[in-house]
């Protein structure tokens, strides 16, 4: 896909990976709105300080991304190392070092491969062209199993819009390989502090209801452009406005989806609604709870109907409701009634046999909703993750 | 071991199991001071609540224990189980139904098996022995490897005083089989008040600290009933007093380790002490997060000196601190200084291949410091959780 406005690179590095791409570059043909959101951790990567006070600027012009060396717990030498990619990148662009956005994933306290970096850069910048998008979107992998992209096409008062993401990480982190990153580009046309809001608000609504193990990346970061070259006329508010988040949203969601569908060692992808909780806050910690125990994910593995499990997790939440009221769907079968079996094994079975469902609790206390996304426990994530950093 | 004052006995009901001790009894030669501490769950169990009530009482008789069925998300069936349970064995033995504490262990959702247990309670009354608590300590036991009981003798003013404890779980919460449940008991003589305060500080800086998967279960209790029988003196303030706390302090730590290492699926009994916290709330968060981060544990199980993990986990934990300033050690290798790597792979490489070790991390924010018992995330973990419920 092309998204008017930008054009996209990648190269084999070998920054660490041997024989693949490893650094990826998206530039705009010109300055152009931007925004990030990154990772709440107290302990997060160099990149992530650069970008995040590059994001305040609001407009920009390249991202830069490499994968294999978190560049996270490197003190003043990652910092520098920050410093001078965006330099000699820029320098080869012709623009400024803060018109660059920088994200790294990889072994958390490693050091970025200077060297092998700065000896790819001229190839990067020279190979860039509008239809390589897919290339970026392989040279951000880590322990990935596939490339994650998606797109929508929407029409706005007569002009055709276009947006583009793409996402990795095999989690909220994914192992020693650490991170979710998450590109999205469209030429629509939005001033910075719009686009900012509807990236945060849409990472909240899809990225951010996603969970692998919950553990959560020193690098995490989704950042996003706009070009304007659609030619569609600047979004500001009104139902144009509307349509277009409504879009960027379903682009984000996709991604989260796919993010969870190949989460590390995952056959299921299950999603955890709550309804019917006190205030927001509880609705969110009676999802995640359930989303994130051990017990209840190595159930969805073992595809057993362990519906107490639930109830443990619901319980131990801190979300406050009357065991004896509470509904638990799964899919379309009426699985718990008033917090007691209503005697659906067979079917609660055979639901929990397929690739993806979703599990409905009604606490019965309130009228505030959650959902999250989440995956099994497998014997290949205690694998994956149990190996060592090679 | 012989505590005075109390009797024992343990019996084949076929509640669930067969051929194994699952049920068991203790009960008080006289009407003594008793304590319990309980589950925070939401969701918590018929027995839970049934029992809770009765530890306000501060006095009582007997602990009645099974195997096999939670008995929680029961609604008024369980609650009805429990006084059947208490009314029966009460009658039996000739005291009041509210003198009985009970606990359940098993699967949640389940009722209890009341017909096999009313027919054992006869032979379970008239088999009472000083001798039997290790039949006592077999007869609660679900996804256990073995038994776990623990012993202090201490001399008071003279007299000797014996402290027996015995505990089930191989997690805050087993899996299908939940909870954790503890039972104590001493011939020391306490006021009721007192013994709580015990069990409470007790269990917060043992059993409260352990964690296997981070879930609770709807089940978990620690019960503790002292006769005074031992002859010495009530124990109200002082210098004995503190000689028995920290008996009874050691008691509760040595089953806390046994619990932590006969966790589903352990290889490994790793203590996570932070110091340098700014709070206490916040050294409680970062060792807690350290101590269930699926990352952490899966490295642990790969014997993988992944310190970036760590990192990470703290990082996200919500501990405030300068991310070059914290230093870990793993037992006494010097691992991170500063925040970075102190290139001790192979030292910390060959800690990490012991079965027992310490992760000592100093935030360098403040003075506050705590500590948590956790295991590894190994295969078994998922195999043991994902099985079905059979």
């Amino acid at each position: 896909m092309l998204i008017k406005g930008f054009q996209a690179s990648a190269v084999i590095a070998n920054m660490r990976y041997k024989d693949r791409f490893d650094l990826g570059l998206i530039v705009a043909d010109a300055l152009v709105s931007w925004a990030g959101v990154f990772t709440t951790s107290n302990c997060c990567a160099a990149p992530v300080i650069w970008s995040r006070a590059r994001a305040l600027q609001g407009r920009g012009r390249a991202f830069l991304v490499n994968a294999g060396q978190a560049n996270a717990q490197t003190g003043t030498v990652g910092a520098e190392h920050c410093v001078q990619s965006a330099q000699a990148l820029a320098k080869l662009l012709g623009f400024q070092p803060e018109e660059v956005m920088l994200a790294s994933t990889g072994i958390i306290g490693q050091f970025i491969n200077w060297e092998a970096m700065e000896k790819s850069l001229p190839h990067l910048t020279t190979t860039l062209r509008p239809d390589a998008l897919d290339d970026f979107s392989q040279a951000i992998l880590t322990t990935d199993t596939k490339p994650k992209t998606a797109t929508c096409q929407l029409d706005l008062d007569g002009t055709t819009v276009n947006i583009w993401g793409c996402v990795k990480g095999s989690g909220m982190i994914a192992p020693q390989m650490a991170t979710m990153l998450g590109f999205i580009l469209t030429d629509a046309d939005l001033p910075p502090e719009l686009l900012a809001s509807i990236l945060k608000e849409g990472a909240d609504l899809s990225f951010n209801r996603a969970t692998i193990d919950g553990d959560t990346s020193t690098n995490d970061s989704v950042l996003m452009m706009a070009s304007g070259a659609s030619g569609a006329p600047t979004l500001t508010e009104g139902p144009l406005l509307e349509k277009f988040k409504e879009a960027a949203f379903s682009v984000m969601l996709d991604l989260a989806r796919q993010l969870v569908r190949d989460g590390e060692g995952a056959t299921k992808l299950v999603t955890v609604a709550v309804k019917g909780a006190a205030t927001l806050a509880e609705a969110q910690k009676a999802a995640r709870t359930v989303a994130e125990s051990p017990l209840v994910k190595t159930a969805f593995f073992g595809e057993d109907a362990n519906w107490g499990r639930i109830c443990m997790a619901i319980g131990r939440s801190g979300a406050s409701f009357d065991p004896y009221a509470v509904d638990i769907d799964l899919d379309d079968v009426p699985w718990i009634r008033k917090g007691v079996d209503n005697n659906q094994e067979e079917a609660a079975s055979a639901v929990m046999k397929k690739p993806e469902y979703t599990i409905s609790i009604d606490l019965k206390a309130g009228s505030y909703e959650w959902a999250m996304l989440t995956c099994d426990f497998s014997h290949d994530y205690v694998t994956i993750n149990g190996s060592y950093r090679s």
